[in-house]
């Protein structure tokens, strides 16, 4: 056995719930779980690393099931704004600024404060994917669902009335789905990187290529992975295409995409009928609560999906909006948004949204046979937390255990202790191991700083309310 | 000079909004701001202490103006249940076994997180506070609004029905208003403490004593803080007693209380047009968002008394519900909140939140002469936050200074420094100078042991719903 975690508490979520074992153990072996239980059971004897676990919860790592990470280094450059302004007003003269090394320098800051928060897989959702995979998940040694986006529309579109249908470009789409083709080729025999299709949203591809991409993704035995019903701007495009009566879950319908083989982001333009027929055809959905709060003002129907019956996983989206990417926090804003959208304090309870957090994004993202839960055979995903930190003190276990509201309800993200993936530690004692932090977040810096330096005159053009801000000296 | 903060950059909202200065510098010198402006006009040359402030932002401390830090030993003892549960069948079994003592080890842990996250100000409400003041707050050496719970209902209402009245212990109220009244003789001349009358809620004490309370505080030139308009039951028990077109706010308003002297907290029961009439009549209010967030699934109407006119504070009210003392997190929730409230990604926008949390909690506590903004002449409480932190950076200056967007959707709490209160450092480099603060989650950690486990039986008799989901192996 290579590392054993002795005298600690578990939550397993084998079963879906936390499933709290007090004095427990988890051994690893290579990149699998080969010991999980009491620890009176475990001999960690040959282990090469025995980690005392007293005052440690050790838990499944966190899976981020939807994250643009490039965007990181644009944190703080677009909220508070309008939805209407927010992508082409706010983050877009900014983004279209990013060199594609600004772009890895972003990837590189959003993944490691997600590892540092206890993220073990993150689902990347970009173009050029595999330039992520390459520059950053795998020097990191952080599993990833690897999305390539494909998207037929030009960038700028400010020409357009608010009817005028989108244009397609039919090779701009092309190339796209050959990127996310290769993704197989390249990494399909990589145990850490999961490729999948990620058609952008369907005002943003036409039905044609949607199919393609769709049989594409069966014959691969993969996901597509959609943003679905993000608005006032996707439904008029729809109707538009599809016709007066349609929305996007009606026409996914009739293009036989809304299956199982359908993982939806968002989906806060949809209605609770459309959500049952979502579900009765199996498709799942990931809810960011953090990032259409902030930018929508809206919260996700992540807790009636769930209560459907429906597979729901969390994502932090990107950093401009929302912040940053902690599934801790995530946990916490499923949590408390679904209970002020319900006017119900039962609603998203903390065991609910922890699980969300783990198996449920595990589900979603189509890798739970082998992450998400902590049990023996599966990959060796797990982190440590300190539950004997200010916030998170004290955790009590009779007469019952309050370490899952704890760690929903409290924690800042900043407890996790150590994190494996694959059995491999990447964190330990908090210090990232794989590269220098520091280094990092002064890439970060410096590029930012540049970056936004040569976007200021078309961020000023642009126009948005942020520009009225900043001259009021607001910002 | 005792201290100089140099090459830093400054929020002072010293016109309510951030101010950003670059390059700034804070001289202080013993407990007042001796300097604030452009680093170059500050010769640091004989300060004792100079901070090198580069990659620091220095703000004004922040004010927790609602906290009842005592409960933070019962952390996860009280949440996703209904609101109607949650005080009398899942918090209140668990308050009733706490002794004395362990009102202090809870404080001692509330009170260490608040500081350690940035607060230098905290409102404090309990019954016998001035025992918190002088085990908690003095050795701590954090600014305290001591606030005496004024309360004439005994704990134990579980044999009165919906519409029953409540019967009044008068010599139980008086006897908090002794407390109250001595606090000012105990305290008056204590620069770090300042006294306030806390007549708990207005279907919690008799118009008579109220008022008696409130010519109190007249004479003494203190404010009035009171839980207002908190929802369903104390509706009714305002109609019963005062008439049934009658409101909390109706009839503190007929009562002469609705006054520039009055510090409402809460507020989620009021109307649109009770909130107005609150502003024109000067009171003020303090909005817990994360706590009723949590508890009753409902925002407190922060952003619009705000835009009103009206003085709003924040405030993280207790532990268990909301999880812990953050203001930063408090800001954030403020924002997020208000926006999913009002559909609206403007309502509370970065720069209003962070100024609730500094100078709107120092207005609404009645202290903003002296704490609340960065000043010469004012305090020197006084805050530097890393901004070099992963979820924090990185932060630009141009064309916008994205610092405030950053504090207020992405810190954890944990970038927090350095703290200074009235010029003495409690907190360096993120050490906890004041007390041992591992001796202190240790013994919150024991104590709160001890403490479920005499409250075992009877939380399992009060029979929430927590009871079936622990039962089930959800917690």
């Amino acid at each position: 056995m290579d590392t054993a975690i002795v005298d600690t508490t578990l939550l397993t979520f084998a079963d879906g719930s936390p499933g709290v074992v007090e004095e427990g153990a988890v051994g690893i072996e290579d990149d699998e779980l080969a010991y999980v239980g009491p620890a009176a059971d475990l001999d960690p004897g040959d282990a090469a690393e025995v980690i005392d676990g007293d005052g440690l919860v050790t838990m499944p790592g966190l899976v981020d099931a939807h994250v643009h990470s490039k965007h990181t280094l644009l944190r703080g450059g677009a909220q508070d704004v309008p939805e209407i302004e927010w992508m082409n007003r706010a983050l877009g003269p900014l983004s279209a600024a990013a060199t594609p090394e600004d772009r890895v320098a972003g990837a590189r800051l959003g993944v490691l404060e997600a590892t540092l928060a206890g993220a073990t897989t993150v689902g990347e959702y970009a173009d050029h994917v595999g330039d992520l995979v390459e520059s950053v998940y795998r020097p990191f040694g952080t599993r990833v669902v690897a999305i390539e986006t494909i998207n037929e529309v030009r960038e700028d579109r400010s020409d357009l009335g608010p009817r005028d249908l989108y244009e397609f470009d039919r090779e701009r789409g092309e190339a796209a789905l050959t990127r996310a083709n290769a993704l197989f080729d390249d990494h399909g025999d990589d145990p850490l990187v999961t490729p999948m299709y990620g058609p952008q949203a369907l005002d943003m591809i036409s039905p044609e290529l949607l199919e393609r991409v769709h049989e594409a993704a069966r014959e691969r035995e993969a996901l597509v992975h959609m943003h679905v019903a993000q608005g006032e701007r996707e439904a008029i495009q729809i109707e538009e295409r599809y016709g007066a009566e349609e929305t996007t879950v009606s026409a996914l319908d009739d293009l036989g995409v809304l299956g199982p083989d359908l993982l939806a982001a968002h989906c806060h333009g949809t209605t609770p009928e459309e959500r049952a027929r979502m579900v009765e055809a199996g498709a799942s959905m990931v809810g960011c609560p953090s990032s259409i709060g902030a930018i929508d003002g809206i919260v996700p129907p992540m807790a009636h999906f769930s209560d459907l019956g429906g597979t729901v996983g969390l994502g932090t989206d990107q950093a401009p909006g929302p912040g940053h990417h902690d599934m801790f926090r995530e946990t916490r804003t499923a949590a408390i948004l679904s209970k002020t959208d319900a006017t119900d304090p039962t609603a998203m309870p903390a065991w609910e949204a922890l699980s969300l957090a783990t198996v449920g994004g595990a589900r979603a993202l189509g890798i739970e046979d082998r992450v998400g839960t902590l049990e023996v055979g599966k990959q060796a995903d797990v982190i440590t937390v300190d539950t004997t930190a200010p916030a998170v003190a004290p955790t009590v276990d009779r007469p019952f255990h309050t370490v899952v509201p704890n760690l929903v309800h409290s924690a800042t993200g900043r407890e996790v202790r150590d994190v494996f993936v694959a059995g491999e530690r990447v964190v330990a004692d908090r210090e990232f191991l794989p590269a220098d932090a520091g280094a990092i977040v002064a890439e970060a810096r410096e590029r930012a700083t540049d970056l936004f330096d040569r976007a200021a005159d078309d961020w000023r053009a642009a126009g948005s309310e942020l520009v009225d801000h900043a001259d009021a000296g607001r910002l």
